[in-house]
């Protein structure tokens, strides 16, 4: 899907120097994980308002042993971190990242947003779906989205990089190579997801209790699901008929990490498995994080939990014509942080896979 | 949907005395509790062939209180049990059931089948969804399909009920009033559903294993789920139209109980959620066990388990024109040995929530 | 251990009309659960702050179904809450409670507390191990602890119960007795206790999200837990030699309900295993809700789930000389509501296992 | 502890091949997965003798991306491995370890065991607590216990490793230096510990089905764990005084992996924390995985798993006297795959974390 994956020796474009600002959620803590196991680029700040002033391993006792241990979560004040960071990671609420990134980019940061302040490209269809005003709808034109077996090429010359939410991860992987060469009709898609439950963030509610997940299986978000919008746009680019239409339902189920996507399609008439599996070879079998699982399974959160991976899997039913597209990743790793990571390679010229395998 | 749902006071017919056949087994266990409980039915015989010989209360420490806690696990000898025994209930894997049925019934024993083996009324399906031949053809027309939602009638005059398979459950109960009442579309009905792992049954096999089930979501049987046979049996029964064709992918989820049935619908082109509810309303209002929970929240597998309800939401997608009708149950009660439980409440006139709430 | 567990007819005092003051806790919803499926109990009033106004079942979706689906949650006002309840459960935070109880009590209200405020017999301890005043400590000496196996004749003729503690009821049944008939030394006593995650309440913090306690085990409150303080208290008043001293850790442990109370004891010179087994005899094979495994098996909290049993268990270990004594209780039941429902049965003249069976 | 852990550059010895014997259970697959990642070792070689033909990635689908994904299982033949292996991990059930160890050293390969075949010094204890005869008693001299905190010097000599099981790991490490340095008493220690499932290994047995698992907690191996032999042997060539006598009992609870110890020790008269603390830094200051934890926080799983750290922490109970000592590791890398690439660096001379970090 684009040039330049696997060549062997790559010259580092620099050393880069990051802050991850919001560091305190699920999203934050796997992206210092990752950062601190990185093999070229180097964790120096990180900030969250409610843990200003203790020490990392205060906060995640888990970095305990890392020599960064002792790095002090500060607030998000742009001017004081763009001395020390060249690169900045937002994992913050939407809504709260918009003027922070504008802040950061005046300074000469390259951004690295992960909410959702970036993914649209259209202002009003963001206030559509998230009820307020765009901070900073100037800079919608500017970023990049940063599904990297869609849009390498784009994030490695992007200052700003607006990571895909981690449904849509799991579904634009699958659909886009079948839109794309019109294997399926657009307008006749449906879609369950099951999230584990780091999927709603560190978010102190009581609907995210253990007592009140353990045991429990439910959707929500019934009709429509903020995502939609993101997975519809980015459809939509690539579509070449219909204006594709989804019918999405994400289900909560008690596992802490994980997305199953479940997705129902109506492939022409004459189209069978192997162009299925010809389409997706075509697309993928030189990105390294996408694993094609032929015939043999189907995905296993467990298989992917942990890594950059999706899994992807699909069958042909002959009673119903249908194509059911099945797929698996780590919701806070290839549906978030990871993939973050993995921008961050691209935009700093540095191995894809550097600090992800 | 029938007469005599609450009427108040009912004569039982008999003092039923109850063998579970298989009683090892999870939906053996459940049937055993709530046979312990039931301030009519007494259970006199419990058989299966690895635990013959053992006390109950050493196969199910939880029992260890009841006076019944020493009733001795025997073999399966439809004779011996016969002479103590007027209603069998059969808890064993589909292929082993019909033989013990046929003998049972010839000695005027009433049977509640839990298997698969009397669901489908050919044998034809039967052969090509079990891959084999079924042993007691004849018995598949005096057979009633055990719904109490949907037949009843038939169930209180049956000596040999085919309880529906968990799945079926959550699915025939939504979807039997939209389809008889014609408000969607019988050809284009897909399904996804979530199931504990109790529903695999107390199965030693790796795949159930703790650190294999637990953290990790996979769809399975996929694309032909043998449950779709007795799902579209039941549905064409009713349905006025086309041939009802379903897409079914299920899927294991980490809990011990529960499915949620996610139902993806084309209704017809007038059809709104009013006339969705006032359907329900008039099928389900005076069922003991449907709740239809409207607007105001969405099903949760923790608020049905444990019990025999089955919850039920839907919405109308304003983007799609889809009607998304959800389901709630506890595959062991309302989808296996409670729904059994309520059979044998109808079979006997008793008062159908007896033992129930 | 007392009289008249077991008599068969019970002229009630009188109907108990129920009130659940603080009932949108975990407590407070598995003392409606059982209220409302209680034979002679009836259930009249709930309260809350944060859900004043709401319906039950919107609270509590489980309870859709009930005819008291509909009962309205309010204030907690004593005075219009005792023109209709003659029983009032307080399912409050301590220090909330005995304020509210005493106001019950000038109303000629019986009270059963589920909160520490009435459990010591010392003001001085309580301020000790909570840290502030006691509202009410005139009436300290009027209540008596909730410990049916213990204290039944008293509970009998109380207006003022005081419900132990989960983790002191898992300890205290099987101590109690062995220290009484002196089969073990008072003061070398070890216990660690695992508790499920409903143990700490309905707390909204970010230790008990499920992503924080899922896949996590750890030991808390070290080496103070505030239970010490009944567990000593009671096993002072029995115990007859020296003042008893305890060690206890408990572990907070990745399930929603149960404890696992493991103790280490120093029997006697010539206590064996049948000694100890005779004086658990003596002392519990009337006892409806106290099972005694024998050599059989050790406790597993999934025997006890769901049910107001305790299920105990020991071992003499011939290398160390020591005595382990295993329990396994539902915190929530035995350790909580139906420990107080068993108090509500013996206050009426009710069977003691009214609504517990 | 002992010399040269932290050595800035290593010479390696060797490039070690590397074979895993009984490849396909849990302490297996994560060998393989440690193996995999390892900077320097090379995965060579799997057996197993019920996936014998199939491919790694089959037989695991997670390491389907890897180019060792097509790595066949073979059956453990030692004359064929040796001829590619110079290293071989034994992940074998105990009992049939010891001959291939035998076969594997004959042939100059140097072994590394992770059953209990060689963790006993005497052939005669281990016949008492694993009930057979050993099978190759005289190479019980030969084996080094596997503990790097301890017997690091001898492990780097060893040509034959017996990596000590996952409850000892998390037992030794925090007792021995205490015992060493007489701050506690060798006869009064009492150990709880609880241990996520995988700890049973992927034995298909009706104990570990998730349904039987989840939301189950349970002490089991009461009173005389198999474990007990080798914490008892090794604290014993330590303490100086007494024979050391332990009261062990470990508990299963339901989550996948991860241990935690709690003991209660009887320290000397004047043993404060501050001296606690300053034994431990002492011991273990230089080591790459052990982390004391200070005053800060308690232990808990999830801060140890997918790490090869422990967590040590300690508190002084002044009512009793008691120390409490706490740790937590993860039990298949700390406890046991982990532990035995640790072993493979100091064999090899290459840096002790190679792999690990």
């Amino acid at each position: 899907m684009r040039r330049n994956t696997h060549c062997a020796v790559v010259m580092p474009k620099e050393q880069s120097k990051c802050a991850v600002i919001g560091a305190s959620g699920y999203a934050g803590e796997e992206l210092v994980r990752l950062l601190l196991a990185h093999p070229i680029a180097e964790l120096v700040a990180v900030t969250s308002r409610q843990s200003a002033g203790k020490r990392l391993d205060q906060v995640f006792p888990r970095f305990a042993h890392h020599n960064k241990g002792d790095l002090l979560f500060s607030d998000a004040d742009s001017k004081k971190i763009s001395q020390t960071a060249n690169v900045v990671f937002l994992a913050l609420p939407h809504g709260v990242s918009a003027d922070l990134a504008e802040s950061f980019l005046d300074l000469d940061a390259r951004v690295i947003d992960l909410s959702a302040d970036f993914r649209l490209r259209s202002s009003k269809v963001y206030e559509e779906f998230y009820g307020t005003k765009h901070a900073a709808p100037d800079l919608l034109k500017r970023a990049v989205y940063g599904l990297p077996e869609q849009y390498g090429d784009d994030i490695a010359e992007a200052d700003l990089v607006a990571c895909p939410g981690c449904y849509p991860t799991s579904i634009l992987i699958p659909l886009l190579p079948l839109l794309k060469e019109e294997l399926i009709a657009a307008d006749d898609i449906t879609i369950t997801s099951l999230s584990g439950v780091s999927g709603a963030g560190r978010k102190v509610e009581a609907d995210y209790l253990f007592a009140e997940c353990n045991e429990s299986a439910r959707p929500y978000g019934v009709p429509k699901h903020r995502h939609l919008s993101e997975i519809e746009q980015e459809l939509n680019r690539i579509a070449k008929s219909l204006p594709v239409s989804i019918q999405f339902v994400p289900h909560l189920i008690p596992m802490n990490r994980g997305i199953i996507s479940t997705m129902f399609l109506r492939p022409g008439p004459d189209v069978d498995e192997s162009e299925v599996e010809a389409v997706y070879r075509d697309a993928y079998s030189s990105e390294p994080f996408v694993r094609l699982l032929g015939d043999e399974r189907l995905p296993d959160t467990k298989n992917v939990v942990g890594t950059n991976f999706i899994d992807i899997s699909w069958r042909l039913d002959p009673r119903t014509g249908r194509l059911i597209v099945m797929s698996a990743i780590d919701n806070l790793i290839k549906g978030t942080s990871g993939q973050a990571i993995q921008c961050l390679n691209l935009m700093c010229g540095y191995p894809e896979t550097a600090g992800l395998l």
